[in-house]
């Protein structure tokens, strides 16, 4: 009979945190260790390792498990290794074979991608993209990622890193640096760093205009704050996200010339700028895209739970196991 | 047993030809019929039906045929139609399900596809793509098109019509008008007429550099113009070139950061240009492309013979029958 539970691996820079799912959804159990602190592989894998068998240990779910699925920063779930992940130190300019090393230490089989994959994985097991063939995840958070679902599979490329949907480039001269060394990448003016980013320009080069944002320093100004100052009705603020949600429906167009998604579903903090954020975005895309895909394809909110979400999106994977 | 052969049809505005192809990709037999002059879908599909089953007849095929492929403008592969296409008299403004009425005619099962989405499942049969499952064709004749492969399967989204690369906004503002009725297309630049339009433009606009384009009536200046006098050495038309791999390589690295393909595979009568075309377009990849995918991306031109191409494109569709 197969298997009613898989684990989902969430690995973030600071915390790695994993539970125990069944099919529907619902995390049965679940803990977690630092990230912090390891310098080799197999120091966090042997960790890592340790407390996953406790926990089964101590739930009696010996062979109840089908498998293991990792949501990790530069995953590559062709090969299942780490290739370069510059805030891992011990995955920073080697390539890791982590998921056959979790696997030899737990006797559990083990898949992993980034995180934004493994979110779109969890959209379409238990979330908005259930029954959906043709979907686009994208992750509004610290960068953007994108996880791209046609023919009711995940979009991974020959080399097992597509969807860097965060470095298309929107603006092509004059554009922002981004941290990957390039200029005008999506991520640079849609990811909630972006979006502080952009407020801060609106501040310096609109010095006539009133806004509350003027009562913080400007340097420490986050997204979160600007959404503060827009539900205030923050003419500024709102300004912020009609640019930002402006910016994100134009290329949505052209991500929708490219796979034609049933659906976007965005994930991560921003996402939760709700109507602030959707209203131009959805304008953006009623005003540019094709006419051929004209009223085709809807925006949505993820519905799933922030703390949850990344568990379940990496646990995803193991049901494909 | 398997039968040995299939019916590759490809529907252009003028004429219609198909032809008998092995699973080599040998057309062993093959045939056309004017598209022109039909006022009904009906009669136009009794006509081609016709002919199809002559050549079968003719050639003592009966029953070795396994289907029959259709590359067609508009055509949508998810459910046999031809939607809305412009210039089919019989298809303007009406969604007709052309696939089954060729099935109903001849009796042997059809699909259809765009001509770009063919052209890819040809180069993935019999050309410079067999054993790669993630590439993209670009095909750049009077418009750009393209062909996605991922995981080995075509990228057709919900709706049967992705793939529309040559309707992705390269420019945001102030960008070239374009026929769909938006502005900055790709295809307004890189097509063949694109490329013909930016010869005018830099004729116009650099009124003191020298061309032997000069001596040609500037509004009846074509690509094949262009090519003609880059291979003189004429530098104007060099730069033309220059400008088009330039653009072309840029948008290329924004296609590579959604679906990492091994290679794009370059289509159409542009991509007789070769290197004029081919360096600029390496050079603007290798330096836009964001570090994770360098240079692990080949541009190939295809080596299908053009007046071939078209029918194997189409035929490779009744292969996945």
């Amino acid at each position: 009979m197969d298997k009613p539970y898989v684990i989902g691996i969430d690995m973030g820079g600071t915390n790695t945190a994993f539970g125990v799912v069944d099919r529907r959804g619902d995390i049965l159990f679940r803990n977690s260790i630092s990230t912090l602190g390891y310098i080799k592989g197999e120091d966090y894998v042997n960790d890592l390792g340790n407390a996953i068998n406790d926990l089964i240990e101590k739930n009696n779910l010996k062979d109840t498990i089908k498998g293991m699925g990792m949501g990790v920063p530069n995953g590559n779930m062709n090969d299942g290794t780490v290739e370069n992940a510059a805030n891992i130190p011990w995955a920073k300019g080697i390539v890791v074979p982590l998921a056959a090393m979790m696997t030899g230490k737990t006797g559990l089989p083990c898949k992993l991608t980034n995180d934004a994959n493994a979110a779109a994985l969890g959209e379409m097991a238990y979330g908005a993209a259930k029954g959906m063939k043709d979907f686009i995840v994208i992750t509004l958070g610290t960068g953007v990622g994108g996880g791209i679902v046609s023919n009711g599979q995940l979009i991974v490329g020959h080399d097992g890193f597509a969807g860097e949907l965060g470095h298309v480039r929107v603006i092509r001269e004059n554009g922002r640096a981004c941290g990957c060394g390039r200029t005008g990448c999506l991520e640079t003016y849609t990811s909630a760093t972006g979006v502080a980013r952009t407020a801060r320009e609106y501040l310096d080069m609109q010095p006539e205009r009133e806004s509350v944002l003027r009562n913080i320093q400007q340097r420490s100004i986050t997204s979160k704050d600007v959404y503060e100052a827009a539900k205030t009705g923050d003419q500024l603020a709102i300004d912020v996200f009609n640019f930002t949600g402006k910016i994100l429906g134009e290329v949505f167009c052209d991500f929708i010339a490219f796979s034609s998604p049933k659906a976007f579903i965005l994930f991560g903090g921003l996402a939760h700028a709700g109507n602030f954020l959707l209203d131009p975005l959805e304008k953006a895309i009623e005003e540019n895209v094709l006419f051929v895909y004209k009223g085709k394809t809807e925006v949505i909110i993820s519905k799933l739970n922030d703390s949850e979400a990344a568990i379940l999106g990496a646990s995803a994977l193991a049901w494909e196991l």
